[in-house]
């Protein structure tokens, strides 16, 4: 940041909140935090265990444990023993005492494109974070290695992240941000999309334990079901990091329409 | 159902998928069997243990059990392991081996209003059901108490799944369903609304263990923020059951548009 001398007006330093669903030792994060933490203060409070797929889970019948860690060095960082969503309401109300400027989430491992976003403890956090005024930012990278090459990823998150605080974003904006696998160089850019209709078609796989009972672990095949070229699905397919607003107004207006034109009651 | 001596066309018995998230032995899911039992082949698949606040999660880090139980005389009933969303995933894929026509989840304990249908696994549930093209209602009651009077719910759920039936709703509707506390005549009918923007102001209570080491509790205070009169809290402050159509595109397209003109990448 850059000082003025003599000037009564002094560049705030944004307060950056970052949170994923991987928990703390998910090489995601680290390289989030590496992305982004010399364009303000940076704060740290992530799972500390994975929480993939908890979507908008939060903790109403046991207490939450939050305890100061050390992820890298010259970042303030927090474990919590909740969701992804817990660590953004606990990070506000008891690490930050106040809301930051923007909360970034991720970079998750795999991908978050599609109906995805209604599962993905990612995605929660930043959709709770734009419930409670903040914008914010959620990033995965479809990769699930943990020797994924987060160049791409790294490299357009900053500048989202940049035109985000620069731009003095609207606080109920919330962006679902999906990279591609591979060589930064082979992406072509950034595409504004809407969540692609695409879905994956479960199939339980049956099994039985030692004592001859049976479980079921859940497996699927991902389907997608919209051919049409403004998805996130169709960014991704064709080498561009997407870019989804998401909201936290479910209402189905349209639908609403209908039901108050066909049904009385 | 009736069925005509030489008839061809016999009347199809719709399947009725039950769920909640309050688990099997909630009071509120056997109201909600026994508003509907007579409308088709009713099949609960529920969790063995309350699921509250678990939104949109999904089991995928471990194996779910599913046991046949005993709910009421009559009536097929499943215990499930998992959360909400996962018993609506098993009962098609394990349970049912098809869609049924419709899923009603609930009657939940509690309002599910506003911004509480995202933390909702009752409503998660009736989202999950329409994300597979199922037909699917969430009911909530504003009332926790394990005597609550479940006469108003009943008569309501009752009325909107037989709607629902005869009408052959679109395989995508979900509709959010809050029922007012109190006496069922006192209630005034049936509105459409949308949903408040009207949340909770979290404050986590700080405690220390016997250890001496501290934890925190999720508590908050409700506020309404939204004076329109077309939303569902509006609805429930004057008597009526809210009707809230929900959908699981969470694009914002009003901001996508903003984006792809405010800014460049």
């Amino acid at each position: 940041m850059t000082k003025k001398a003599g000037s009564k007006k002094e560049k705030k330093v944004p307060i950056i909140l970052i949170t994923n669903d991987d928990g703390l030792t998910a090489p995601g994060i680290r390289n989030l935090v590496e992305a982004v933490k010399d364009l303000g203060r940076v704060v740290v409070v992530a799972p500390d265990k994975p929480q993939s797929g908890m979507g908008h889970a939060i903790t109403i019948g046991f207490p939450l444990r939050l305890h100061k860690t050390h992820l890298m060095d010259g970042v303030e960082a927090w474990s919590c023993s909740g969701t992804p969503v817990d660590c953004v309401k606990l990070a506000v109300d008891k690490v930050l005492h106040q809301k930051p400027d923007i909360c970034l989430s991720g970079i998750n491992h795999g991908a978050n494109h599609s109906i995805n976003v209604i599962y993905s403890g990612t995605m929660s956090a930043a959709i709770e974070a734009s419930i409670e005024n903040i914008p914010s930012i959620g990033f995965s990278l479809l990769d699930y290695s943990l020797e994924a090459d987060f160049n791409g990823a790294k490299k357009y998150a900053r500048l989202i992240v940049e035109k985000m605080l620069s731009k003095k974003a609207d606080k109920h904006t919330c962006l679902n941000v999906n990279i591609p696998k591979g060589d930064v160089d082979l992406i072509k850019g950034v595409r504004v999309c809407k969540q692609a209709y695409a879905k994956y078609e479960e199939d339980f796989q049956e099994r039985k334990d030692p004592g001859g009972k049976k479980y079921y672990w859940l497996t699927g095949e991902f389907k997608n079901f919209d051919k049409s070229r403004d998805t996130d699905v169709w960014a991704l397919e064709n080498n561009y990091v997407s870019v989804v607003p998401v909201q936290y107004d479910l209402t189905n207006y349209a639908m609403k329409q209908k039901i108050e034109k066909d049904y009385t009651w």
